[in-house]
């Protein structure tokens, strides 16, 4: 394009962005909740009987039980490809399990550990872009992370390994199926790379399988088998994995899972039971009664699908509509998960968010996506389709795309 | 009583503790549980349909809401007499909250604190005889405990001043009403001197008002108004109280709240955002549709009241029949909460233990009740009478007669 082309672009992309302006509307697609639709598709666990005893014979109304009932555990035990007695159930958040864990381990020592982590230099491998709140807990207790771009199957591992070789980096976060934000499904072999590579004895990977059972296509790989390979590698103790059903049934309200080591679940125990008398057990029996078994989930998955998908759709056709070709943008075309990755032209990834947010369309802050919120290159932006309705869906497409050519317009004429 | 008279005695106590061995009974008084009818009260909560919108309008079943929905706490700032704004809903553990609160304040700064408090040697005042759970934390983290003897109205206020004027003294336990285990309750003089009393800035008081509503006669005293005290006192960050519904409904299985000045509930809240995005509000708002309001859970106070009143009674009945007199055994008259404090003749409670449980009843270790397990005058058992029925309380108590009489015939016999 002459530089001609460039003002017309950028005078007829900026006329359009002012009608957005004028219009004032209030369109938000920073966060991966699901849709009130979706939710409707539980609606009967605000009404399901639950009853008072689990079938072990516990009464679920008292305390106790810190490992959770076995019913839940057994159906995602059988959803993730664990040994039920390689799972624990807990409360409402995968979250708060993936921080207390490190917490633990910077308060006391994690077996392998010579000293608390909170008494040493430590750094964690930050695969970018990667999911906002893993790193933020790392940010919030002082922890260094060192980014590693990633690539089709996961992340650089020839980098990955040379950087765990060094023996103050103690862990490392994956999101190993659709991976937020970018979707990348690691492979089989990037996982053997992972659980085989020599590394600190108190190394840990933060497995966190939050999309597993959350397929867009026909494509739908079982999750890896991590914790035996983990253990066929000699590394048993190596993985930290988690699940939840925050988004198969209540997002926030559900139950959440740990998976590991008996060497690490018993550690993990040693440290949850002093902080609280166990689990909300009537809320999962509520969920092993609502749904059932593995199969009940996997049938609930396909109606999360079945809404989720058309709005991946809107995406990516406003994408390639107004993008396509441009040559300042390129996005992801996930076969799962709950985000799409937009990358804008180096350096006006900002500006995207800037314009857009005067358009009325929240974005999630660009630099989200990596560590310290410091994308280097100013470019990745996360957009998460699933809580607006379609139709707010398409505007806010049309109006980000707008903000791409503005953006990139303007810097392209200096 | 001559030494022929003990031997008589020990020699009919002993063949009483015989015939309990060769009965084979097992008998369970350990822990503070609530019994199945104590639960049966609330077994709507089991089906009870909640509403898909809180009265703020949000959608209880995503994410989001840190601060708990207004509907819960207003119920509970009502009970407490706290201001609703200065009280937020949780999950469903207060044991929870009181945890993440001093391992925030051993990994971060708590305002007024020079530098983490796991980079300094700390210390908590520990009232004895005191909740074991609460000692637990403090053992595990490291944190060194100074017990201090409990009176009639509190602790002994002219130590606790003194401890509290050591600048490494950072905090207190304290459960105000029918303090666990010896029902003792806080008078407003003891409270005025706790707010009051000069300690270093970030010394905090865990107010743990785990018994507040949990009357056993019509002497029910309003919990004191102690952040509106702490305020008028000078030091509004002094106090986190803290309560659940956890013996109101169901144990483990409930909302959990805590109480305290803006400022402390915003440096919670910092924290606790980044562990978690939010509580289980679909739990909350099924717990204030089933309570309703303040009266509702004083009504269903009433309630546990019938059911709990009796084997309180009990335990008074077969103390006082089989000890009352005697010289070797005092106990507690509680007025409400969950327990009841048995001193035995110095030396024995150990014995006392030992030989319940060779006649098949668990009671609670001896030393439970103070820091690190040590009574250093062996004289303290906590007896826990709500979970067993009434008939097994009987045999229970009458059991521990037969030991205490045994192990102090033993005892004074040389």
């Amino acid at each position: 394009m002459s530089r001609d082309e460039l003002s017309d672009l950028l005078e007829e992309q900026q006329s359009l962005h002012a009608e957005l302006k004028a219009r004032g509307g209030k369109l938000d697609i920073t966060r991966g909740k699901p849709s009130p639709r979706q939710l409707d598709l539980s609606r009967e666990l605000l009404s399901i009987t639950v009853p008072v005893h689990a079938a072990d014979g516990q009464d679920v109304r008292n305390y106790g039980g810190a490992k959770g009932l076995p019913e839940i555990r057994a159906i995602f035990a059988d959803l993730l490809g664990v040994d039920v007695d390689h799972i624990l159930a807990a409360d409402n958040s995968s979250l708060s399990i993936m921080h207390d864990l490190l917490s633990y381990a910077m308060l006391h020592r994690i077996h392998g550990a010579t000293e608390p982590w909170g008494r040493q230099e430590i750094k964690f491998i930050a695969p970018v872009p990667g999911y906002d709140r893993h790193f933020a807990i790392c940010e919030h207790l002082g922890i260094e992370m060192v980014p590693v771009e990633m690539g089709e199957h996961g992340p650089d591992m020839d980098e990955v390994e040379a950087l765990a070789a060094d023996p103050s980096v103690k862990g490392m976060w994956v999101v190993p199926m659709y991976a937020n934000p970018d979707g990348v499904i690691y492979d089989e072999e990037t996982a053997r790379r992972l659980v085989s590579m020599p590394a600190a004895p108190d190394f840990r990977i933060w497995w966190d399988n939050a999309y597993a059972l959350h397929h867009l296509t026909d494509a739908q790989p079982r999750p890896l088998p991590i914790l035996q390979m983990a253990q066929q590698a000699g590394h048993p103790d190596r993985v930290f994995e988690f699940a939840s059903t925050s988004k198969i049934t209540f997002a926030g309200d559900g139950v959440a899972f740990l998976a590991s080591s008996t060497g690490n679940l018993d550690w993990y125990l040693s440290h949850a039971g002093i902080r609280s008398i166990g689990p909300d057990k009537v809320n999962q029996l509520r969920h092993a009664t609502y749904l059932k078994d593995a199969e009940g989930v996997r049938a609930l998955m396909r109606r999360h699908r079945e809404l989720l998908a058309p709005k991946f759709a809107i995406v990516e056709k406003i994408l390639g509509n107004r993008l396509g070709g441009t040559g300042v943008a390129r996005w992801t075309h996930p076969s799962g998960g709950y985000f799409v990755t937009l990358d804008v032209l180096d350096g006006t990834a900002s500006r995207v968010v800037a314009l857009a947010k005067e358009a009325g369309i929240a974005l999630t802050p660009a630099g989200a996506s990596h560590p310290l919120h410091r994308d280097p290159h100013d470019r990745t932006i996360r957009l998460a389709p699933s809580f607006p309705s379609e139709g707010e869906l398409a505007a806010a497409m049309d109006g980000v795309a707008t903000c791409v050519l503005v953006a990139a317009a303007e810097k392209l004429l200096g």
